[in-house]
């Protein structure tokens, strides 16, 4: 074991020496003592946001008051962060609205892609995805009594509800939030499209992680979220994007005053705004932001290619140090084995999973629990590094070979996270 | 006019020197060289916030990150801090929620009421309320063809559309956002509901300006903003409150993982949670909630009872000062004359009202136009003075005299608000 250590010590050095990502590391404030694998859950801090929050507090809204909507750009922050976000997932310029949470932006997604198909009824909605997507098309057809939701889980059950020419709109993600397991985004809209449905992507646990190209895959529409590996901030809003060829012809599920033609006009009946705009709700939190604007920065010179490349080196060598390290038949691989067919994260199965994690926060590896027996461990590109990969997985090895985790304090759940 | 402005001066000194609430004034950070006027759009910051949005960037999110949902209390936030709104608008504890903005809390708001009378299919909304409230009911109407929805302006208009027995429920703001006109919150809500409707109150321009009792006027449902009077800075996240009697009947029209009864349990089909968490929809913004939380403590030693007097107080001498200075007829005032009958702003129509708001903005003196012709100016309770307003009168009269506005740089329309 020692010698297999000493030997994993060396490859991780050189994995990191050839990493080209490696220099984003610094402008991230991850605390010395943690080694952080939730960065898909919520990334970490950089600290240059707090100077730029501090300035939108103290001298936007601190001295520019009401004029800051003019004045600091208030009232474009919407679509100017949209715009950052729009490379990193294939989208045009002017494409992108940032706005409200996922939850939100998937409801008027999926209502949005119903309205282009009004002969048609139904919206199939994975049925083992993220439970608040599931929630929000369960609403939509409460609230529309002519709609109706089918679930799907396999690639045939997609298939043989597709297939009876009654679906309106596709929702699901593209990464599984608990296996990682990745769609293949351009094969799948165009299956979808082939029975003349619309397909509505959440890419949360996508976007930063995964290449995306939404343009060129043709998809109808998307979601995601930015406090993940974007590094917005807890709750950070969420973004939203509709095809070119959809937008305009679309009436917002949630219209707002700020997503009105003419927000100042004060008329009666709504009038959408041209483009993306229109799906801005109420007034935006400028303070959230802001300080996903100052997070957004670094991605202006990061290639998706090389993001996409370390994503997957991180986790197929945390894969390999568990492999080497860890009791046999201990933990079970419950993602795709192969790295192209994965998000960045994994999951492992352990009949106490929810103990192992705690004993692994205890030890300063920050994973998450998700029930009922999975550890679910996740790799953010642009701060963490192959050392920190193989010293989580030592952790990991130890708790589970010294039976570190069955203490009645981890079993405790106390936790709501 | 010389000893006017004397006897002005002498009588605005007096009445600052009675103010029971001067001492509020320190906490606010409004620059020296203006006169803020519209603290009914966008309420003044207070420096404190700048150092609990600190900390919660630097020491709980950069220190804590995941484990901040738990250890630094986010998940309970938005019930946290509408617990320091609650006693403001007469409502219990545990009863209101934070989040999303105020459109959408709209549209979840008429839609639970609609919720608790299935057979009655009429939502009637105020034809000249704040743009947005029209919008929500409006698409609520689309999305469910089983509703429909009808305007009223009039008392008369409104007496007459609930007697047709069909109305679920009745939108309607307290104080109207152009005239400050305001409603009795109790004898409203008493008469619609006496027509078996139920009433949704906007309470954005009146929380934090008027003396409220929402439980003790039986009122079945309410939405506000914070950004306004409770000073929660640029896009703050909105309020919701359900009656008790109503909440645990009704599913809420947007349901997120965050208001369902075990969000970690990821469960396929939503339950909501008990009481008004399921109103909570997505992941929150815990950076607008911990602003508008910091922004709020200001309220747990403030009299509702001392800040509706000092509103009433406020506007009633701007209108002495505007008669006693501004050149005859200049002016004319659209609010009512009457304290009682108005929230905390006034509107005073002149047909370059655009141009002499820029004019006045120019001068240090900050309140907004709103079409087609009006002046509205604001009066904040807990920063301003009665030699404030006495002062903006008097910038008011010599733009009126001067004809100071009429100036191509004051009628060019480039400002969005």
């Amino acid at each position: 074991m020692q010698n297999d250590t000493a030997a994993l010590h060396q490859r991780a050095t050189r994995l990191d020496q050839n990493d080209a990502l490696a220099g984003y590391r610094e402008g991230f404030a991850v605390p010395d003592q943690l080694i952080y694998l939730d960065g898909n859950s919520l990334g970490a801090f950089q600290p240059d946001i707090a100077s730029r929050v501090a300035d939108t507090l103290t001298n936007q809204w601190g001295q520019q008051l009401i004029g800051g909507w003019n004045d600091a750009g208030w009232f474009d922050a919407p679509l100017r962060v949209g715009d950052l976000i729009a490379p990193l997932i294939g989208a045009g310029a002017g494409e992108v609205a940032v706005c409200d949470s996922t939850s939100i932006n998937l409801f008027k997604a999926v209502d949005a892609m119903c309205q282009t198909q009004p002969d048609r009824t139904r919206i199939l909605s994975q049925g083992d995805n993220f439970a608040t997507d599931n929630y929000m098309v369960q609403a939509l057809a409460r609230l529309n009594p002519a709609l109706d939701v089918a679930y799907f889980v396999t690639d045939d059950e997609l298939e043989h509800a597709l297939a009876t020419g009654d679906v309106a709109c596709v929702l699901l993600s593209q990464v599984d939030y608990r296996s990682a397991a990745k769609r293949d985004l351009p094969a799948t809209t165009a299956r979808i499209q082939a029975h003349g449905a619309r397909v509505v992507w959440d890419l949360s646990h996508s976007t930063g992680a995964v290449e995306l190209d939404l343009r060129g895959s043709n998809a109808d529409a998307a979601v995601g979220c930015t406090y993940k590996y974007l590094n917005g901030g807890p709750g950070a809003p969420a973004y939203i994007w509709i095809h070119p060829t959809w937008i305009d012809q679309v009436s917002p599920a949630l219209p707002g005053w700020m997503g009105n033609a003419q927000p100042f006009d004060f008329q009666r009946d709504y009038q959408p705004h041209a483009g993306i705009r229109r799906m801005i709700c109420g007034t935006p939190s400028i303070l959230s932001l802001h300080a996903l604007d100052a997070a957004m920065r670094v991605w202006a010179s990061v290639d998706m290619v090389a993001v996409q490349r370390k994503s997957q080196s991180l986790s197929q060598w945390f894969i390999e140090c568990v492999q080497a390290l860890c009791p046999a038949d201990s933990v079970s691989l419950r993602s795709p084995h192969t790295p192209e067919q994965r998000g960045s994260h994994l999951a492992f199965a352990h009949p106490n999973a929810y103990a192992v994690v705690q004993a692994l926060i205890a030890r300063g590896v920050i994973g998450d629990f998700r029930a009922p027996d999975l550890i679910r461990v996740g790799f953010a590109p642009l701060y963490l590094s192959h050392l920190d990969v193989l010293r989580a997985a030592m952790a990991l090895a130890d708790v589970l070979e010294t039976g570190e985790w069955d203490q009645p304090k981890f079993h405790a759940k106390a936790r709501v996270t």
